[in-house]
């Protein structure tokens, strides 16, 4: 453990050094304005162990993470139907994404990318009795932390700026792949991705997904193979155009946010959270990738 | 002029008695239940003679048709400018027309298509004082005609679905290709859509793109080097992945719609116009075109 | 008359003052090495005026031009079977030429883009008893000039080079849709993109396609349909990525080469050709473009 | 032991019984004559286990899953300098190879794909002495097999039929992504992929992967993070366009090939093997596929 602690002390201070720093997203004011000298790592081992580094109990806006919260509560709630309306194929070219949903018929290459998890947001909209309580009262109870909140100043900004979702949201609505209206599908999407947590505690709310499907309090919220293929999912496409990338270099299931957030894990040992706000050309948490890769490459705990 | 009464009956003729009278579009019920029975057909000439067969005093959706419309407003409005905003090149395949938006950031390869017709609904917008009664008056004016009007169901049943219209419109906004709220642009795209005319009114509206910009009362509506652009966009740009078949078959300036529609010209000498509402697999009128073909085989009264 | 001289004088004086002459094309040297200071125009009129300016009697090699000339044969042998191979529309964006060809199952999109001209090659392959002398001679015959040829030079650099055009004829094998071997095909090709000829020859070549088929001499090479109809494809597809731009700006039936040649023509009028060594951005001569934009607006002789 | 047996056993069984087989791949009698009522599997574990079922010692044309090999010999000669040739991304949608290789300037997506295999094969043709015969020796070396061989037949045929690939081999050329001469690399390619192994021969082949880098004979091929890395290719890009499906059904790095073989590892537990030449229309062995997502729910023994 006192190596783990090492490794993690390692990662933090280069982090911090670290000349190249990426660029915050500034799309809309809420991100534009932290500041990307925030540095956060924490660690969470199944066997208890916990060890955070740096602004690990910062706030920040969880975003893209929150995709892989949604399609677990999706797949608790309508299991293997959730694949009807979407695929689990990688995307491949970040540019084509409203062109690969024309040729592919309305059907999302995966649950990770925005397209797909409108889908998603859908059919949590149909299935939840109230949507926004109801799924944020499941991030809860992942993270066994009533504290966890949406941002309804990220929330409103994001409607106010998502016209690439509202074109998703329509060309899916054209398909058929829609069943709610348009604006109660982004208004439930655009809360999903405004929730604000800490490394800490996102360290918390994924344990269920190295834990074959039972979160902290030992509670089951997806069945085993239910868990791994989330798992599955996340490594083939986590990382937009990134995905192979980051399975090549750090070798987990994880998933990103443009707020900067990273999470992984490997099943039955631990998850890690990183965060540090300034993002690589691709859109990922630039020294977030560099630490993974580095602790997976030292600890030589990676699922490969 | 006999020999083209002769023809336009011949043509006529061949019509009615087809065995295979196309598919009538049927995403809104008000185009739905048009009789795909009906078929007209009417020429113009600069020198004074007309006539018309069958159908060609019933009023039908131009739909797209008043795309050209649009566009001419626009370029009396702006000149120029407008291609600062839109390109004037085909589209290619049909299935990518928002894959090739993204590729081009936003900017519209030609103002026919659906997405080029919305930034110039949000220029007559942004340049009308009362844009939708400015623009019907500007038809009128062409038509001489104050019996023309918007069909408020069509309207409000496009509103309703056309889903791949807003999202277009959200793409070309986040894309900062729009100035208007995407809801406003549309509501005057839908109207303008919504514009119903006769065969006869139309080689009318038409005649001012045939005669140097100038309208049938020899009003001015466009410079002659506008008019010439306008019919030169058309002939490369107004029958989606069928503009290469109509020049290669017809070999006129035209734009169909999806109400069954077709206007040709022959610069300095006609404007003809077909309408029958049965549309083959690529969304033009089955007929319309067929009829076109036979005139300007038949009497070589092409621009080739 | 002494208007049209003076207009080309005009044209002429200002290309050679040009301050932006474009890039002359470099990946062969015997392209590269062409001096992009010259400029030759010619025009020739079908009742029998011809002027020319500049180095209008300069051999060049006239490249993708000859694309219409081996269409033109191939309609003459087999008429409308052609289209049973490749199809009539625009091309739509430039750097997905192959990309086109795999969704459309190895059916080019135009005899005017590299794929097209390729099949139409294995096409005269197929029906010409002595392929490269017969089209040859096909080319001397349109002229009345025995003293056009064939680069060798020229066409033993593309056959080192042409990666692209191996590419594309292996793919069109692979779909089934080049019958004869792709290095047969291929130096056929690049023999016929080799000939070389001035502009003064060019307009001659090309007068049989403003003149209902006929050539100079009045021998009859194609239907007067078939004129047509070729001119048709010039108009939307001549110009690869800038047909449209071309039909706006100049309003003619033309085609350019790399070897900075452009052939246009207005059926029943005249045919024009331009010589400027330097292309623009989208691969057309520079001031080729310009000065028949100059022309076409000065003298209004357009098609639209 | 007993257990794992047992499990295969039944995957067998169910496999012989299976209605639906597939459809075998026609594109070379080689490949076509082979009956689809063959079906194979073996299982190797790191601790010396070994069982196989059916036709588990009959040779088949392990093709594409000769990319891996070629891959581990080119990173084992060059190191990470193969990544500045080939990206690791997944290929997304399989119709567009091509397109994305000219969208993306000639870098292939991944090694993987045919493109990526044949840049590969020319880094090997650069840096192998003797090229065919030191490959064939890397793989006998390998699976400690000598008798391991090339089927020329199969090599021969796949020359005269591989259109796509001499397309990719150009394309890659036309963007100097090809040092060798195409026929060179393609020859090299085509016996690459010829060669013919058993189960049990590639069950031993593929054991370096799962073993940290070393061979059966615990000689080092490649070092331990390579040997991961490639590990994490395979389940990202192993599958063409069915990669996340096989991540999300089976959890583990594999390879198939047309030939209806497809090789999967569990790093530090075992490499398993499975030929059934029935292929799904994704182009991967169908019921290999469903022997492998049988084998690892049951087990339980996946990465996830």
């Amino acid at each position: 453990m006192q190596y783990l602690k090492a490794v993690l002390d390692g990662i933090y201070s280069d982090a911090i050094n670290a000349k190249d720093k990426g660029i915050v997203a500034s799309y809309i004011p809420e991100l534009a304005h932290v500041d990307k000298n925030n540095f956060g790592i924490h660690l969470r081992t199944l066997d208890g162990f916990e060890y955070g580094v740096g602004n690990f109990n910062t706030l920040f806006s969880i975003q893209s993470i929150s995709k892989v919260l949604a399609l677990s509560k999706a797949m608790a709630l309508i299991g293997e139907s959730v694949w009807e309306r979407v695929d689990v194929e990688p995307s491949g070219h970040p540019f084509n994404q409203l062109a690969l949903l024309e040729i592919e018929n309305g059907i999302p290459r995966n649950p990770l990318i925005n397209s797909g998890a409108i889908v998603i947001a859908d059919i949590l909209l149909t299935h939840l009795k109230n949507p926004k309580e109801d799924f944020l009262q499941f991030v809860r109870d992942l993270a066994n932390d009533a504290s966890i909140n949406f941002n309804l100043e990220v929330a409103e900004s994001e409607r106010n700026t998502g016209f690439k979702n509202y074109a998703a949201a329509n060309l899916l609505k054209s398909f058929n792949n829609l069943v709610n209206p348009v604006d109660a599908v982004l208004d439930f999407y655009f809360h999903q991705c405004s929730i604000e947590m800490t490394c800490s505690q996102l360290s918390k709310t994924f344990f269920f997904l190295a834990n074959k499907g039972a979160c902290l309090k030992n509670v089951a919220h997806l069945k085993e193979s239910q868990a791994k293929r989330i798992n599955a999912i996340m490594l083939t496409c986590g990382f937009y155009d990134e995905a192979g990338e980051f399975a090549f270099e750090v070798g987990l299931p994880g998933k990103s946010g443009v707020g900067g957030g990273i999470v992984a894990l490997l099943p039955d040992q631990y998850t890690i959270v990183t965060w540090s706000p300034g993002l690589n050309k691709k859109g990922n948490s630039l020294l977030g990738m560099q630490a993974l890769e580095q602790f997976t490459t030292k600890t030589k705990l990676s699922i490969f």
